[in-house]
């Protein structure tokens, strides 16, 4: 790509006479973001100066204090939604061996899972039963699965083009593999990382362990450590897999989502809710999961601020705590808005990193869900010129989704899924990983979004 | 994003009961492709055995040996086109200084731009003139610019949601800003990179020299380093800049395009041409540029032959030599084609990087171009579920823009434009920055593409 002359076909004017006043505004959003954008820098302070955020630690008080300190710059009112949460710590120790029966002993790279018991101190030990559904467990029963670690292996799909499809198809071994198999007398188990790329880093994620079932140790392997696992068991099913990991649960804590409000002119009592969520796995920095999404949702306010946009409607920002092991912030919203009969015009949610924009997709219980849609698609042609072309039905978000039954509106932003699982909830999930510009073109994007919904409404949902 | 029945609602289903033909084998090509691709192997060939491929260079050559190799295992016929192409090295010495008036000396980051001379041994010294764009040259005048360098400081636009039109707007600093400058005695000139990004990696590329004009040395200095040099001078007006750089050009060399055909069942003799540029600059390994080019091509007709399609209409990839300071092979090609009176079907240039798909963008004469864009745009339901939104007028791409007169109906593919400049040209264009599954849907865009073109024609254009 060099020439001038004929890439200046590709220009595109910055403004064209006689465009409409949402085209302007429009317009003007992204002008602002991609010149004067904040929430790049605000992602580093929150990657760089907290870093990782897992409820219950330091880090999330500090991006508790964080957050309400930034958008007190920005909005009328801020306050703090008191949320108790689980408080879970990795340790120290956290090791996996393949030992095989001719002594050779070879390292993999595991890490726990969310929730996860530690070990016994020296670690345990066991022959491996390689699986790829939770679904075969209980065929192999007892006879098979007694003393035996059980190793999850199914990969992700990659025909799948939504990753987050792949994920959907495969997490179920890692959310409920350990309950699932330890009624049959399984010492522990290892999950394929949740991951489309063959590498060395291991992906932690939460995993609930079911009422009244033994827990036992669960830990995710890098998706290199379980093909050579794989491999080593066909070359000899005797092999035995040592592992040792010193994670425990705590009492739970306080903590806080942070709400912040810019009072709407006309119905200040009614909400547009924008959220993502402050809490992050304890690996990495929590860059692309949430931070992105964090960051996105205190910058709309902040570019309706700067952009003296006056919403009809109250703009509400949410950083949820506790998504990644709870969602108990969610749970608390909702419940807290159920009492006091919050309305919400829509709620949006940013939670699937800081890729470039591709659209949203809407939820809700059904009526709302197709009508929401239906309202939207009337602003394709706003939308189009920022690649925003994915409006569909879809997954709103794991935090707002607690608000269905209050019959919101729910709205996920669809960034490009490509990347996302290769940081997610891994250690290389760091500032580093996020453009700049891809970020800000999500604020953007989202931006725009709720300056429609404030001025046009969601007349379809009011009969 | 964790929990699992929620983001059920999400999953694709892989095969549709009641789908067509089409939707069928596009959802083949893509299940081949993502299971089975070969261009991310392909490309590490490619960027880690052989490396840079600046025309004239070992790793050019070798490139076209692999090229040959790698298609000689798929296509029918494979031959190489002989071109002569310009032979420029950069040399050891590459340096600049800012030597401030009190002594102060800063070291910053530049890179010859190609074509460029070097500098007398030792490295020149002049004071520097500020400049956003080369319209100011002709007003500044003798006057002000003799003896001095020349600093052409105009960022990209931001603002443009495509950096090609960011870079459109820029890159005339950078080809002809030192001819532009020279004959008011102008000493040198340095760019600021054609890079969105703050960075301290200076991003080369093509110069050229008007003729009878005099050569002065031309280089590119990175974004961090213009901010600084800008603000230095804004403290003194009179600080100096010492550049040395040891880069020359030698006689133009004998190289090659690397032309390969799958003959059609039904047309052999027109042709359906997919191509990229072998050549790269001499910084990085040309990754994206065009590595990502090359092995999409070759990508397609291998999926071709592996899913057993019989095309109608003779696929022919060109790996083209010398985009980069040319281009040589681009002229060539269409000189024989003209010559020979090859009819094209179509032709496909891949040549904005290995990122998530975006559609197509359409181009060629007037008529052709819009005929080709609507016979396309019958097809948009097929493409979309795999993110192919874009299809639009627009550029089709460097090489095959030089079929235009031939009535060719040229299509650019268009893949995300978000990051292609941040490695443009520089040392970070690497195996490294491509993302396996982008690349992927990338040859597997194009390839359903060119099924859909061999199947049906494009009708309007025979009228």
């Amino acid at each position: 790509m060099k020439q001038f002359f004929v890439m200046l076909l590709l220009m595109v004017p910055l403004l064209v006479v006689g465009q409409s006043e949402d085209e302007e505004m429009l317009r003007k959003i992204f002008d602002k973001e991609l010149t004067e954008g904040q929430c790049y820098e605000n992602l580093r302070e929150l990657c760089k100066d907290i870093g990782p955020r897992l409820s219950g630690s330091e880090g999330a008080d500090k991006a508790v204090q964080w957050g309400k300190k930034v958008l007190s710059e920005i909005a009328d009112t801020v306050w703090l939604q008191e949320v108790m949460v689980p408080h879970w710590v990795r340790g120290a120790k956290e090791t996996a061996e393949i030992r095989m029966p001719d002594g050779e002993v070879i390292p993999v790279n595991i890490c726990a899972l969310g929730s996860s018991v530690g070990t016994e101190a020296g670690g345990i030990e066991g022959e491996v039963v390689e699986v790829f559904g939770i679904d075969e467990i209980e065929k192999l029963g007892e006879k098979n699965l007694k003393g035996k670690i059980v190793f999850y292996n199914r990969p992700m799909e990659p025909r799948l083009i939504s990753t987050f499809a792949a994920y959907s198809g495969c997490v179920d071994q890692r959310s409920s593999g350990a309950s699932t198999a330890a009624p049959f007398g399984a010492l522990a188990v290892l999950v394929r990382s949740m991951n489309l790329r063959q590498d060395d880093l291991p992906h932690t994620g939460v995993q609930r362990y079911k009422k009244d079932v033994k827990k036992i140790p669960a830990a995710a392997i890098s998706t290199n450590g379980a093909r050579l696992l794989s491999k080593k068991l066909r070359e000899n099913s005797k092999l035995k897999v040592h592992i040792e990991m010193s994670c425990k649960n705590l009492p739970d804590k306080l903590s806080h989502n942070v709400v912040a409000d810019i009072i709407g002119s006309t119905y200040p009592d009614e909400y547009i809710l924008i959220g993502g969520h402050l809490d992050s796995w304890d690996l990495g920095e929590g860059a692309h999961d949430d931070g992105a999404g964090s960051v996105h949702s205190i910058e709309v306010l902040r570019l309706f601020k700067e952009l003296g946009i006056r919403p009809k409607y109250t703009l509400r920002c949410v950083l949820y705590m506790n998504e990644e092991n709870g969602p108990n912030g969610a749970i608390q919203y909702a419940k807290e808005s159920k009492e006091k009969g919050w309305k919400h015009l829509a709620a949006i949610e940013s939670d699937r990193g800081g890729f470039t924009p591709r659209g949203f997709s809407f939820d809700g219980i059904p009526d709302i869900q197709e009508n929401t849609l239906k309202e939207v698609e009337k602003w394709a042609e706003l939308l189009d010129p920022y690649g925003l072309h994915h409006l569909d039905k879809g997954f709103g978000g794991v935090d707002i989704g607690y608000l269905r039954e209050q019959n919101v509106p729910l709205i996920g932003f669809v960034p490009d899924s490509q990347r996302y699982f290769d940081h997610h909830h891994a250690s290389n999930d760091v500032f580093e990983e996020v453009n700049k510009r891809e970020l800000e073109l999500g604020a953007a994007s989202i931006t725009s979004l709720v300056y429609l919904l404030d001025k046009y409404g969601l007349k379809s949902n009011e009969n």
